[in-house]
């Protein structure tokens, strides 16, 4: 059981890189948050047709898991990101994420360089749907394939 | 269409920030990498038996979005990485994502303390999968649920 | 590739039976669909709170798939109707399924007798999430985890 | 509450209906079970490559809800089965289900006809996956998409 614990547990030198990071709560209605310039910082939109968005991204270091590949949660932070930015390419207003599936396919390493596709699947009431692939550049080789459901901001709740 | 682009950069005070971030390719076999870090740093194992889970962890600054919220990428690396201990916590030996499904629910704030709970719902050969809770300890509120399934690591591929 | 035509090709027994099923097209507002009566009979509410259901259900012999065992489509119809049965319980009105996702624990067979729970997630908006276990009552395992959610049905469309 | 046990009753005459249906324990190696057949016929096999198949589907009474829509239930069903055909196709050997996601986008009736398509996303060890669009041919308008994950099956399990 002291495995879980282990499992959980920060190194040393990246908890000290972590604790370096002077980030302050973000102030609403400034620029893009820390966190999605760390998701995000380095991605190219290279299309964008309403509900169709196709961008390049060279997987950097920083999103990298204990085994050197692009992370499951660093894949479903540009599930996230793309997906609702398909939305957006249609003039839909501000949305929440209610759902997201992710199957992960295969790895990308360091450097690696990705074509990121979000579909708009459709719009029902306040809710739409996002299709991502996530594919590797160089071979065509499928790395993830997610869907993000986002609904409607209520002006009430936010 | 230019809301998807404008959605997708980065501000400058973000991006000055992620500069900054001296992260070298993570060497295999040394630790967690920076990546786990910056997902998990502060999280803390309180109960652990075979097959369950449950941590605390304070929402920290630098994982909100725009709006000052835990990012939806952020919550699923807590998902993979909770789910992914109580794998670990029955002595499974490594294993790899395949599929993750998450329902958002509602926000978390910075300094919300959360309640993350992790169960193994069984094997099936090399296929396992894991379910996940995380809730607001003070109000008890359920932030998100989740599903985590993780194969069976194949010798010859990894 | 004839193999995927053989997989889809329905037997002669079992497309004579289903010929013989004289199923006029459903009035709306009237009791529950012939398909809805084929999903569900037999299956028992035993225990009702808001947001919470727990069912019986012996597993007939006509939801069993070639292997003799519930067929995935047979649990996907109990994951839809009993995570809607928990929302309604709540006097929510009328919704339709917008998400929803399962994973297949083990196999449950002919006459072995399920327990079905439902819960409600919680509510955001129009859109309401459920989750949904079904387990052997006489060994505990679990044969299905699912998650189903729904969307405010709106007047104008449906 | 009583609207949730209202909701799982089977009505009168579809009671009726489906306990005429005389349909005995499936024995193994037989053909498709009952079920299957009850899901699928009519489907037409349209186009076979390995790891693609599109097919047709008129939707029939049997598997309409109550508001005269092909069910959620029978869409999942769709879902498992073309998904597994797209598999079988590439001489996969016998897989059972683990994991499936659906988005329901949009609504389908009685006498609509329905284009198909499944592809394989990839394999990973024992584990392949798949990606299945369910569209409205003369609208061209999306009715469901779903993942469905399958697991090899294992020689000692089943």
């Amino acid at each position: 059981m002291e495995n879980a614990r282990a499992f959980l547990s920060v190194g040393e030198e990246a908890a000290e890189l972590v604790a370096q990071l002077d980030v302050r709560p973000h102030r609403a209605g400034r620029d893009a948050s820390f966190y999605e310039g760390f998701a995000l910082r380095g991605i190219r939109a290279d299309h964008i047709r309403p509900g169709f968005l196709s961008c390049s991204f060279r997987v950097p270091a920083r999103l990298t898991d204990a085994e050197g590949n692009l992370a499951p949660g660093a894949i479903a932070n540009l599930v996230d990101e793309v997906g609702a930015a398909a939305i957006t390419s249609q003039g839909v207003p501000g949305k929440v994420s209610v759902d997201m599936s992710i199957s992960y396919m295969s790895t990308a390493r360091v450097d690696d360089e990705l074509e990121i596709i979000s579909k708009t699947l459709g719009h029902k009431g306040g809710y739409s749907a996002t299709h991502i692939l996530l594919k590797n550049k160089a071979t065509g080789e499928l790395v993830a394939e997610g869907r993000h459901s986002l609904f409607g901001k209520l002006q009430s709740k936010i």
